[in-house]
């Protein structure tokens, strides 16, 4: 059968390449192994920033001056509640499944909290109305993501405590006393250097979502579902895995030969965009080295000797420690467990997207393209006794 | 400031014409006026098929035989079971918020759907796994928007008759009532005629999210999302606004010119790819003048009348009535709420969605374009005290 095709031009499978649009949120740069928040390098930002002026940053476009970042501060502060319809339905959220699912649990909340607030299509939405759901989705995320944590385990949510620091009070929230300084510093380093990376799918859902002029829930829930993929999100907590597996200092080579051998995959090495070296794996190498941790040694050989294995094994192509491998250990250090990794990387995320879903609300346009149809000619429906017994 | 610009290539704002893969399941044709399932006129099986029939040829590709159809029919039945203790959240999720919202709740039931039953990412996962998680969200998803309703109500659900057919038990879930035959079989044929129709947004922001290697859950309410939004799944609800505004025949003609003088838009009118006939308008005004209705003859002539009228003011444009006019008249008569004449549009599409999915499935590849970015050069990050007061 001969096929019926409408495609004047190539199809572009993934989209590669293609420029959806001009953005001033973010570049990075692979070959310089350098990427941007806004017009600052994002490493510069995370070495002396605090986390609410990168969120400013990202979301108002500017490093908030001290004047206005103590407003900011009081704004997310007075934002900072769960409706109690919505909390009182998270328990049963809760229990649902039999395996927790930080991620889940992130777009369940989202989504509930849009719906309790009755979040409009964003179609003629003022921004200053839209920033607002922005910065109350922020601040108050990791307040349900905690409390579904406990609920998980039968304990009571702890409340934020408006005394601490977003990232302290992840921790508090999670464990119910408030983290040593480090802790908080290094996790509060972490959601600035992961909050937001370009164009991810995870972005892109969101904004895909969003350009139909939906509500901002229903886009950060599909931003935060494409991030629940594998093919996206990673999966730190295999790192994890991959280093109990190997276990001590003098198995790492054999182990990773064996692998290599194998053609099978190591986790937490290789990178997209970065073909040498990633900024992010640095900032995340000293963090894991400042708090120590049991692994440190075990990871930091796995480093040195998988980047020069994978250098014998596949000539030219410069595989190096991803954002993965030092996240696992850094995450692990500060205490978080192991079901709440990847939805502390969301938690970070959500900065960013907001920052896209508001450049996407200025001069919206539906974003949509189109299909080769690869199907053969129009036949007439055969009536269920013309239909052949091939299928029966 | 002289703009950084990493574009080699032209920007493509809502990639518009980009061909983003081969499709077998649907093609469009804007110019023609007709649309295909797979290899079938959509209006031939239409007017000649069962429900179950077309989302057989969606999902597995083929016509069903008899046997073949009864076995779907008994696979269907199996799963249509809502885990209790999802049921058991359905009271609490249908009272939250000032307002009832079909599309909501139907992302809400389908993410925790997938929740209750652990459903993976995708990745590696067997077809048939997939295809079974398709099928019980297609039978189970009007279950829980009819539950979530009747709740709303103050009422308690009302489970599905296994005596009745698919498009007869949402009506009878609503009500308690079995529905006429005529209502049921109308509904069926809205039901067939909306299942499937290209790449809309919503399609579209389901395989992005199902690229990643997300479960099904996260890629169906991202397509849900994105129908919620009013540039896709529109708002037939507000034709019958319109209708009721204009109120009587003689009212028609001022004010449809009232409105063209004021630039105004006119509802269920012109489509982006159909330039002339939109063969879903033939069905549905079919339909609307078998059921009758109080706003038959007002509808008919608003569509008579807006289209001279519009042909006068922008010519050459050619706007015809779309699928909306008469999808209002034809769920108002069988009986639906117009609270969820978006979400019945919802539970048509979660059939080629369905679909798309499984198609996206097979050599998978991650759907994510880049960016161009706007920003200036890095300038490094200012203490606070350096900081300008101009947002201070």
């Amino acid at each position: 059968m001969e096929a019926v095709s409408d495609a004047h031009a190539p199809v572009v499978y993934g989209l590669n390449d293609i420029i959806l649009c001009h953005t001033s949120i973010s570049h990075v740069d692979g070959h310089l192994g350098q990427y941007r928040y806004r017009d600052y390098d994002a490493i510069d930002l995370v070495n002396n920033c605090a986390l609410e002026e990168v969120w400013c940053l990202l979301v108002d476009g500017e490093l908030p001056s001290p004047a206005r970042r103590a407003r900011f501060a009081d704004e997310l502060a007075e934002l900072n509640t769960v409706p109690p319809a919505l909390a009182g339905l998270l328990p049963a959220v809760a229990r649902l499944g039999e395996r927790p699912d930080g991620i889940g649990w992130l777009q369940t909340s989202v989504l509930l909290l849009a719906r309790s607030l009755d979040w409009p299509s964003v179609l003629g939405l003022e921004r200053a109305a839209l920033r607002h759901q922005v910065l109350r989705t922020l601040v108050t995320a990791p307040v349900m993501l905690a409390a579904l944590h406990r609920l998980r385990q039968g304990l009571e949510p702890v409340p934020p405590d408006p005394a601490l620091g977003h990232a302290a009070n992840l921790l508090y929230m999670l464990t119910g006393e408030a983290p040593p300084r480090a802790h908080a510093r290094a996790l509060e380093q972490y959601l600035m250097l992961t909050a937001e990376h370009g164009m991810a799918a995870s972005t892109f859902a969101g904004r895909v979502i969003f350009s139909t002029g939906a509500d901002l829930g229903s886009a950060l829930a599909g931003a935060l579902g494409a991030m629940g993929g594998p093919l996206h999100g990673g999966a730190p907590t295999l790192v994890l895995d991959m280093l109990d597996e190997i276990g001590s200092p003098e198995h790492v080579e054999p182990w990773l030969r064996d692998r290599l051998v194998k053609d099978e995959r190591i986790m937490g090495f290789g990178h997209r965009i970065y073909r040498a070296v990633d900024p992010r794996v640095e900032v995340l190498r000293r963090l894991a080295g400042d708090l120590g941790g049991a692994r440190l040694d075990l990871a930091r050989q796995v480093e040195r000797q998988a980047a020069a294995l994978l250098d014998e094994a596949k000539p030219g192509r410069t595989l190096r420690a991803n954002v993965e491998l030092y996240t696992a250990l850094v995450l692990e250090a500060v205490g978080l467990p192991r079901s709440l990794f990847s939805a502390t990387f969301a938690l970070a995320r959500l900065a960013g997207w907001s920052a896209h879903l508001l450049e996407q609300h200025t001069g919206n346009r539906l974003i949509r393209p189109v299909t080769a149809f690869a199907g053969g000619p129009t036949v007439p429906v055969p009536s269920p006794a013309e239909r052949g017994s091939t299928n029966g």
